[in-house]
């Protein structure tokens, strides 16, 4: 007979999708790009282009991962009813009269309802997507975490991709040396679901789908309030370089004889402690910009 | 028993695009590759690399669709005859002597027999990207839709993305925002064919091909001796426009505070109305690059 | 009853690419990304970027052979005994106190023996590549020869592109111009092995493995000896140019005319003879960079 906290769990994991997550999840996308510069103008020019780019946002993740396991990309269009849902809200929030919208939206609460829901969203797709490859790859474990990764944080890749395509984004190469808060919490979380499918971790699915979802729903709400990017990892992050890259104390000195260190701010001491690795690391994370 | 008219174009929805229309497609696709600057000299330096780019002029619609649909996108390689005949009219067209092929290339009856030819082999990849389709998903019609203009038009992109890759094209952030003529006509011949292929049009296939073909060679012809980029579209789009996003009139208001609009020019007035709209839709055709 | 000599080359054909030879491929592989300006700084500042990075370098060719075949390009990631290869090889690379392992590979003996191993996996992968394409397309051998090529010498294709997305590689317009050595000696491999696997050559398998090994590993280890990056190429592509293109001569006047040739370098004349155009060529390979 299960405990309350069981059945409350249990019944949390069961919870669908759709509609109202999914509409949080739609919603929070489609506003993310109407405040990108010129978008409006581009749903009144080519309203198809600006269609494509709502559909990219709200199914990055999906798409991303249907390219990594050599399924149709396309495949989201035969979903009629959420891409008839994605295309409402869209249309919805570029072509309301007086923009009523995006005015409702700009008020807190409902931002912080909305990214609550979002988050929600986030730990299904990282489930779907780890069981999902364990069907394709019995013992592919990083299979398992690329893919629940690629569902749950790969949107950004697809769109960045789109826009490098049409010429509106110009990568700069220090951007990927910063992993942004959503891609780091959902790579910690489709390591723990992966760990768990394969029972190393001594927890039930439901148990962990609820632990995670209140850390995320709990972190986001915390930094949207507070408005920092004040994330919690910085402490274990320091603590495991040290652990697997303490060597850099003794390593620093002979590269620099070697190497150019563009990227490198004035560390230049040979007697630069991992303490001087730590400071480094903490202080790459306050200038991180928040997605 | 069939009327004559159904005869004709039973016997013409039959016509096999092997070889002469497909002759005509490749003349087309391979002159234009020839007309890029520095097309010739890559030829001579690097004659695969040469080589490579028309196969993707000749054979771009079919990879998009197969990228699309997660089918090997080297599918087309396997095709040893169409190859051949493509590869041999390439080689005939760089490599002639005294440039016979561009000479005679040059003369306006033969580029609108060849444009022609190419516009029927236009209806016959729509008609056939929406029938793969259907077989993949029954009822995603948007998926139909996608992959017959993938087939019909999707040529660009491919070509597009190569020149990305290796440097020659920057694409620019407002090419986007006009719509070619041959993307316009390819998706309108697509959304036809779907509606056709689900029965919510009251006429048989080969009537529809026929009529579609028609118009395409038609509107092409008559665009290639007037040397204007008029399209038959505008009404239609302007009414179109004005009753889907109808609501421009209040909404221009509003958003003129909030977001920056710098792909307008001096649509300023807050009076604006749908007219205005349609004005702007109808500039926007006169600039618009022909294809 | 065997030759000798026909045992020496079918035991040679028999050995296993696990685990010396694919330790010295990844050895070079990841060295040869160690090398490129700031490789080092991202290594420290983000281990998973650099990790990932150097499984596109160790596996690239592999990655783009599934992506021309739709299968998933996540699959090397499944093969977890080369994945914990390579990421070991990688992380001793990176991070070994006092860069011990980049200071042995200085040496030139260590180099060579490296090289040598690295380019008898290429046999491997071009074999492997062209068995597996004629058992996608009975008789598509021009399928066969591209996964053979695309396995042996594609993993540039790769890393470029993953440079191109994070912005730190800006293709220049004339690299494609020119073939590198690498990709001209597997496409010849490629070639090769697909007309001795259909049979078109009276040679056996193990045989040409054997010899065509043998070519690679004495034509690389003399070209890092001698420092230079002189191909045994240039007669046979002279001969093959004027058989092909020899045609140029009488092209090249009138072509002089109608095309823009920035890309030519004063050939002038109109008298120019075909041993102009060799000239030409040998001089664009005494200035291809070496891979």
């Amino acid at each position: 007979m299960d405990s309350p906290w069981d059945e409350l769990t249990l019944a949390f994991s069961r919870t669908s999708m759709f509609p109202f997550f999914d509409i949080a999840h739609y919603l929070v996308s489609v506003m993310a790009l109407k405040r990108q510069p010129g978008a409006a103008a581009v749903a009144w020019k080519n309203p198809l282009s600006s269609w494509f780019t709502a559909m990219l946002h709200c199914f990055g993740g999906g798409i991303l991962s249907c390219v990594l396991l050599a399924e149709p990309p396309l495949r989201f269009l035969a979903n009629n009813t959420n891409i008839l849902l994605a295309s409402s809200i869209w249309y919805i929030i570029f072509f309301c009269p007086r923009d009523l919208v995006s005015q409702g939206y700009s008020f807190l609460p409902v931002q912080l309802l909305a990214a609550g829901m979002k988050e929600v969203t986030r730990t299904w797709k990282i489930v779907g997507g780890v069981t999902y490859a364990n069907s394709y790859y019995k013992n592919g474990w990083i299979v398992m975490i690329a893919i629940g990764w690629a569902r749950g944080a790969g949107g950004t890749v697809i769109t960045n991709f789109e826009q490098l395509v049409k010429g509106g984004w110009k990568p700069e190469a220090d951007e990927w040396l910063k992993m942004s808060y959503p891609a780091k919490v959902t790579l910690l979380g489709s390591v723990i679901f992966t760990f768990q499918h394969m029972k190393l971790l001594a927890v039930s699915r439901h148990n962990l789908m609820f632990l995670y979802t209140m850390f995320l729903v709990a972190t986001k709400i915390t930094m949207m309030i507070t408005e920092t990017a004040t994330v919690p990892f910085a402490p274990f992050e320091d603590t495991l370089s040290r652990m697997l890259f303490g060597w850099q104390q003794q390593f620093s000195s002979c590269e620099k004889k070697s190497e150019t260190k563009s990227s490198f701010n004035g560390t230049g001491s040979s007697t630069s402690k991992p303490i001087a690795v730590a400071s480094d690391t903490v202080k790459k994370k306050h200038t991180k910009k928040s997605e």
